[in-house]
């Protein structure tokens, strides 16, 4: 038996957080190119060993984080309409990416992912669990008729998001509460207009 | 006197093509960490010394390459209408981004401005400068009424290309044509109902 049994709280679950909180900060620091499991371990004040024989590598660590990442988000707000919960979800978007820590280990993973495979594969499952978190809501919408039949939900879904990663990654100033209002109701009048039902 | 003389197609000219494609095949192919300005010279069959003489370091490079890049760009589509318009400018980024080397050199300078400060400048500039050819196009749907007045042109242009870098940067395939055409029926339609009226 070479599983560890993890309970909640138990000593596994606590090692695993205090070196993927190491693993985030140090990318939030320094970035990718620089992450080192040895100086992981030794801010976690976990053995060497331990994150070597759990982790084994830098990608497997991101991908062990961004799955965390996506597991400890914040759950969807149903506010009744479309356009309530598209706010919602544009302000905490535009409130994590414009977090010091989370902006730059954001930004650290992204670029992680241009030049490292399976890092961009575990970033893809991390957004496709935050969509699958939002769906409902467009999901909602059309059965309450506010989004014409067809529309496909991840589409609006992503229309939210896209604006907002667009400025942290090609402007320097992260996008405002402004931009994320923006994004929410460009998202829903193009959804309303019968934009993502797909051609 | 230590400013050459330019002149189109002149040797200096040549000299900083030649550079400037060699750091771009090189971006494309190893990403910034691994760019080197000797192994720039190699590549472009330049001396070593006039790479270092004129652009110093590899940020003041890739700032030039960016420079570069923004005065080649595509000019603007005018077809009459803002959805032809801006059809034209999806398609022309997504063709961009789809394109190997394009797509890698892309990926690689934004990875790059994410560590780099003067990086992140020069790509905004870039940006500015690609954003700055196509607002025309929204200026002419005010004109014609097809958009209501208020409405900021540079948010419209931003809505076209976000969908398709948001896909770029966060998905393990590239945007595809539907994608595009998608990106600018709802930029559109979002546009005609008022979305980008700042609040």
């Amino acid at each position: 038996m070479t599983e560890p049994i993890e309970r909640p709280g138990g000593r596994t679950s606590r090692v695993r957080h205090a070196v993927l909180r190491a693993a985030g900060d140090a990318l939030a620091e320094s970035g990718f190119p620089a992450l080192d499991l040895a100086e992981v371990a030794r801010r976690a004040g976990v053995g060497k060993t331990t994150v070597y024989r759990r982790w084994g590598n830098v990608p497997a660590l991101v991908a062990d984080l961004l799955a965390e990442m996506a597991e400890e988000s914040v759950a969807r707000t149903e506010t009744g309409t479309l356009l309530g919960d598209l706010e919602a979800n544009a302000l905490l978007v535009q409130q994590t990416l414009t977090d010091p820590r989370q902006g730059r280990l954001f930004r650290a993973v992204i670029a992680a992912a241009s030049c490292d495979e399976r890092t961009a594969a575990a970033l893809q499952r991390f957004y496709d669990m935050r969509i699958a978190e939002w769906v409902p809501c467009v999901e909602a919408a059309l059965r309450r008729g506010e989004v014409p039949e067809g529309t496909d939900p991840t589409t609006v879904i992503m229309a939210v998001s896209a604006p907002l990663y667009y400025r942290l990654l090609t402007r320097t100033e992260p996008p405002t509460r402004a931009d994320a209002l923006t994004a929410a109701r460009s998202a829903v009048a193009a959804a309303t207009a019968g934009a993502f039902v797909p051609l």
